[in-house]
């Protein structure tokens, strides 16, 4: 396997902003690409909404839907993270109306359908979208309106009025600052129950990311993450858990949310980068529309991504690739704590021990690391103000680590 | 070639809703997929716009950038029809934005920065893009905003406060109503330019589609399409066209809007559907965004699909597909209007003529003529209230068009 995504042309890809699950050039995805459904898929795109092809449903069951989070057994799929999030939103929305209105068999007003045409209320609703300060959901209006991670990402461009909850700023290391970080958490628990509560556009569903990556690599505890869950019930409010990055292995467990041992499932969870497929996963049958046409496009998603995400699937189990990585990014946790002890102040609020590979800490000078990183032949992201993220494929092994350590240490001596 | 969309499965496909361009199991296109490249590109996606693979540009300009609209000579890639749609939208907010700012050179505002980062003006501003009665630009929020088909697209999702101007509703046939048409026309576009000065959220474009599709396939003449770009030009307003069904060929040019004869070429062309890839076209460099990451998402579309697209293109020129369906499209609408005369009542408002295969007509039976022609044998749609429209593959030939016709005859005398 190629090491940290060194592609057969020589160029160095930061695993294509974590988008790239098995390795380069992978021979199980290269089989994959050589059979007859997927030359079908590729030249004779369906219209998955009207015609689905006649082995849809085969691809989704064998695929997609065998590694649904628990509690989630039906999908919507789409193209992109963006879309995956916005589709996710539209049944959000859907579902609230519904549940205003009195239940899937009550008919929309004629006030409903002739103000809808000119886009305003009551058919159009003011409804919101709550997500947290650092969040990133995707770049079209309904996801960006939901970004909040840099004003270069939203400057310009219309948003909708929706609310923005703190995300808890916690401490490192968390067990010196058990007492702060539980108040941090408190803090920001309780504004998002007041801003369900008091927010002027009533609030539909809360999306949030198990780790705010954009953002600047964000954690919050399991607790944070079980109130949460507790308040959206309370509240009759939608929780959707944004994994299209955290999704797929990384963190140690298939979904990242796992970590969190929810008493119930998240309502909805979304999917893409690694995944190469996207869509939402749902449990609850009343989250599909109640009529055609409402949650629909002509594509629908892409039978030939949805096909290389089998193959993903099929790879990650034969290595047992979620398990290895739970134990390499242990390893190489432990590495950094090593270094963060070895060199103060470079390794700072060292984050996301237990999560895999999914780890990240404050660099002083960020920008100068990233950049020498790759001149001692480490390719890594940067991601906030001052975070150094790693996004290793679920490939990356010990001594990958044991590499990557080693540069890293040479870039903070030099 | 399969007649009428007929799979090797046994289904019959409205051409995946007007997406399929050259016939299923196309032998040029399954030679497409046994490439080195298409595997690459399958299996280890780039994120193109960090990371383009090595081979990406030379995809962008022997296919997608070939067949760029005269005047247009970039392209911005994406996944589906509502995100080339919502990435055009950007571009022109952007583009407004910094024309009101001074130029790309002047900077955010301390104000600008921070309050877009809680969706409120001056950073996400009020501004707007106007599109029509009847239009369809895609479902997701921002692309949503613009759709103004059937309310069932549009009832609980919240929308943009965006103007909503009328489109012409012609009288057929043309040449009887030539006097009432001009001055529908006239009344039109004196509400657009109106609604540009006067409506209260800013607008920075105008989208139109060359045939409104979803709305009813509403045509209008080559005098209004002049119009409306004069009308943009001199607001200083971008005019989109959104020729996501209308592109590539079926209309008998291979973009609808070559038929307009414009003395100045749109700003931005979108498309998807038969291009199988999607996008938007434009001409002006300013359109660029002025620094990295303002338009910007992992995929930046998708290069199997490119590749695909390059496919088509060259089977398209092999064939010589977009003169082929402007001379079947000619040979059908003489055959409609021969059964239009002789059944009166059945073919109304009988319209695309000239615009190759691009054709349609209200049926007072509507539905039950569509359900009839799949007991006959052929698989045709519908669009708007009573509109039957063709979208058969730019492979339709004369001895299709006859069959068609036959079936059709026997359905109305029925």
């Amino acid at each position: 396997m190629p090491l940290f995504s060194r592609l057969t042309d020589g160029s160095c890809r930061f695993a294509q902003i974590a988008s790239i699950p098995v390795g380069y050039n992978n021979p199980a995805l290269l089989a994959a690409t050589k059979t007859t459904d997927m030359a079908s898929a590729l030249i004779n795109r369906p219209a998955l909404g009207n015609f689905p092809s006649h082995n849809w449903a085969s691809i989704l069951k064998s695929g997609l839907l065998r590694v649904a989070p628990k509690g989630l057994d039906q999908v919507f799929t789409s193209t992109t993270g963006s879309d995956a999030n916005e589709t996710a939103y539209k049944a959000a929305f859907m579902y609230y109306a519904q549940r205003q209105r009195g239940g899937p068999d009550v008919e929309f007003s004629s006030e409903d359908i002739s103000s809808t045409m000119v886009n305003q209320a009551p058919g159009s609703p003011n409804y919101s979208i709550m997500s947290f300060t650092s969040a990133f959901h995707g770049r079209l209006f309904g996801s960006l309106s939901t970004t909040r991670s840099k004003a270069i990402h939203k400057l310009d461009i219309p948003a909708f009025d929706w609310p923005r909850a703190p995300f808890p700023q916690l401490k490192y290391p968390l067990d010196q600052f058990a007492a702060e970080n539980a108040a941090e958490e408190k803090r920001c628990l309780e504004e998002v129950e007041r801003l369900i509560k008091e927010f002027h556009n009533p609030v539909t569903a809360v999306v949030v990311e198990p780790v705010q990556s954009e953002g600047g690599d964000n954690h919050a505890s399991t607790a944070f993450f079980q109130g949460l869950r507790e308040i959206t019930k309370r509240n009759n409010v939608l929780l959707i858990v944004d994994e299209v990055q955290t999704g797929v292995g990384a963190t140690g467990k298939f979904w990242a949310h796992e970590h969190w041992n929810l008493s119930t499932p998240p309502d909805i969870v979304t999917f893409s980068k690694k995944a190469q497929a996207a869509g939402y996963y749902f449990g609850n049958p009343a989250l599909r529309p109640n009529k055609p046409y409402r949650q629909f496009n002509t594509w629908m998603g892409d039978p030939a991504r949805a096909l290389i995400f089998r193959a993903i699937i099929e790879e990650i189990e034969r290595l047992d690739l979620v398990r290895h990585t739970a134990q390499t990014g242990d390893y190489l946790f432990a590495g950094l704590e090593r270094l963060a002890e070895k060199y103060p102040g470079q390794f700072n609020n060292l984050r996301g021990k237990g999560q895999g590979t999914f780890i990240s800490w404050d660099s002083p000078q960020r920008d100068a690391v990233l950049k020498r990183g790759k001149e001692v032949g480490i390719n890594i992201g940067g991601c906030g103000e001052s975070a150094v993220r790693l996004r290793p494929m679920l490939v990356f092994q010990k001594h990958h680590a044991d590499i990557l350590l080693e540069s890293l240490e040479k870039i903070v001596k030099s």
